[in-house]
């Protein structure tokens, strides 16, 4: 039976990885409202939450990259899909004193100093790695296995050198090959493919 | 060929009606963070906007409704994805003086004391109306004609003698059958679809 359990990998190249301004998540926390609608979208369903879900976040701007954040669907608690309340929960973590190992900030939610290719090498023991690229194999096209991780870039993308980082490690690049669309919308299609596939058996 | 105008009409149950505490959009607004979420799933593609879509919200919380506010994606300007940003916008709206025709409070956005009724009548004028709820037909399975309008509930749905109202006016019932989505996340869904079927030329 194919995705039993999901992961979204998202790369914030400028969100920073200090104390957040929740007035001005755009702008001073470097799009960190983009890394809050990607977990909405990866966690929430109406008035439920997706429990087999994890949500990982690389963030990269100032003042201490890089950190990993992790966000367990089964085990949070107090999140609202709202961007502010989010990014409370995220400006938490990313003032916990980080090393190696994940260290929780608040339930369900974890942060650690990792970079891409320490958090891939953790990740590929459980999950099946998909890379979201405009000119991957459509996504309605692909065969999913059981457990499955996708990774996406901000309103930037991803650099060159994390590029071949994901390329060595992922089973296939897929796309949505509709419209250019945000990365939390590109998470909405991602659940709603496999839900779609999961409910038809296939 | 079908899906070259859409508009979405969300129902804010609770949406304030005056101006808004940007600080707490989902609790002393109303949810009106519900709303920020579904006009930027209707508007905005990455980097660039929708300029073929409209929003309508109807908004009936406190402290004067009911208000009908308008956003044209190919008018709008200086509105990012943001809630916050969105809610800005919003509030400026929602502290214009009404009557029963739009006006205008910022480039792309007005504002007007109407009814679901009174907005409904004016609406199918443009566009065939479908209702999304749970136990409509599945939308990968419907023909969509030309312009088409999506009415959308918020967290607590549509009040049943507005669903009336609604269902004398509606081409057809929808639903995306997979999960209880938000809706926010329904809109994504249903531009997916019209844009697959845009693109398969169906």
């Amino acid at each position: 039976m194919m995705g039993n359990k999901r992961a979204f990998l998202i790369v914030g190249n400028r969100a920073v990885t200090g104390k957040l301004n929740l007035n001005d998540l755009p702008g001073s926390a470097g799009r960190m409202d983009i890394m809050c609608r990607c977990i909405a979208s990866a966690l929430f369903l109406s008035h439920d939450v997706r429990r087999d879900v994890e949500v990982y976040l690389l963030l990269l701007g100032p003042p201490d990259p890089p950190k990993a954040v992790r966000v367990v669907g089964g085990k949070v608690r107090y999140m609202a899909p709202d961007e502010r309340n989010i990014g409370g929960i995220l400006s938490k973590a990313l003032t916990v004193k980080v090393d190696k190992g994940w260290k929780q900030s608040t339930p369900g939610v974890y942060v650690a100093r990792k970079s891409l290719e320490e958090l891939l090498d953790e990740l590929i023991k459980k999950y099946e790695v998909y890379y979201l690229r405009e000119d991957g194999k459509d996504i309605r096209d692909v065969g999913f296995g059981e457990n499955s991780l996708f990774i996406l870039g901000d309103h930037i993308g991803v650099r060159e050198d994390m590029e071949i980082v994901i390329e060595e490690r992922c089973r296939e690049i897929i796309s949505i090959p509709t419209r250019k669309l945000q990365a939390d919308h590109c998470i909405v299609i991602v659940h709603y493919e496999l839900d779609r596939k999961q409910r038809e058996g296939v």
